[in-house]
């Protein structure tokens, strides 16, 4: 069996609204929603965890019914950064081969992609969602430029990131010292290649944005109306 | 005396148009108008070199009286390259102290911005506009990722990019050689790293987008109006 987790926990409202922006609308449905159905969509994954703001699991229910989404079990309060939240999820699962996490503001990924991404990871252990780097990279060093990243090796890291159970497990008891030492963990990848496990890279489509600003809101908008209407 | 060179030599229509991109409609104005206004509000350039692909530049004197654009002279035809585009306007430039350097579907750049990076070439010889890097990158190695990439020292190149005269006429000597080694070169910055010069970074807003695809140009078009509603 294989598990989601879609991470959702943030309680950023942003563009002045009184709600969390997973729950702002996109072509009738709440973000979450639309990101949710991919999910259902997807043949290879048979139960999908969502982590929420707190405030928002008891009110999910409804939601849940009304767009019939029949895999979504249980529904979990976020924790204070979007690993914790993650860790709270891995948490409410007792067993699975393969967990896949994927933040719950991409609702742009494809049944396609999460099915892909989650076979790479049955083969080699882990495999991670990537895109192409459309900016020229530079490093820098305090106020200069040193030079420009050859951006043929790089890649942008999206979801989802799908790992063996035990791997993701592994990886993430060492979450509490690292976020004490002030390291950032912004990937799931980024804790498992911590532990020198080999991970599988599958390109994937720029398409797949994260929605954080009200023009990502937009563009998505834009998108996901030239999916639906494509033959 | 300090000028611009805005390039959109591109001859790209996308979008299923028959205009190229840069022509397309944003809030009432062509994208390389709206650019071109950012410039003719930016104090400390004096004039502007255009370049478009050739089939626009007879067509483009009609749009420079429409909208008023005093800077603007001569209009050149670009190359196969960008860099080529970049080298067409070079040439038809006689003197200057610094030439700023700025991509013509970069509307959102604001003149604050241009007079900054121009303020700190004048300083030191070489400045460029940089934005934060919001995705997490991933160095990869064939189908495997190797491991996340500090995103502290990393930055995204935007544009102008700004440089003293002779040190961008002297970078531009190497491109045929460059190109002919089959090495893209995605921004003038990179040209100028070869020579060894000290280039500094401007810290510049991520709004700054170019405008490449449909999504870019709705997410432009909202931007464009919070920039002009805000007090």
């Amino acid at each position: 069996m294989n598990v989601a987790i879609v991470v959702a926990g943030g309680r950023g409202t942003r563009f002045g609204g009184d709600r969390p922006k997973q729950f702002l609308e996109l072509n009738g449905a709440p973000v979450i929603v639309q990101t949710l159905k991919q999910f259902e969509r997807a043949s290879e994954i048979q139960k999908v965890v969502v982590v929420l703001p707190a405030a928002e699991t008891a009110g999910f229910q409804s939601l849940i019914e009304k767009f019939d989404l029949k895999k979504v079990s249980p529904v979990i309060a976020g924790g204070e950064t979007r690993a914790q939240s993650v860790r709270n999820g891995l948490m409410a699962i007792n067993e699975a081969d393969v967990v896949a996490v994927h933040d719950g503001v991409r609702p742009l990924v494809t049944p396609q992609e999460i099915d892909q991404v989650l076979h790479k990871a049955c083969e080699h252990g882990a495999a991670v969602l990537v895109a192409q780097v459309g900016d020229t990279i530079k490093e820098i060093e305090g106020e200069q430029v040193k030079g420009t990243v050859p951006r043929k090796n790089l890649r942008r890291a999206l979801t989802p990131q799908c790992f063996r159970f035990e791997l993701l497990r592994r990886a993430y008891e060492g979450l509490t010292e690292i976020e004490s030492a002030g390291i950032e963990v912004t990937d799931d990848s980024f804790l498992v290649e911590r532990l020198g496990a080999k991970i599988m890279a599958v390109e994937g489509s720029g398409r797949n944005i994260k929605i954080t600003t009200e023009e990502d809101l937009l563009a998505a908008e834009f998108l996901l109306k030239s999916v639906v209407s494509s033959p």
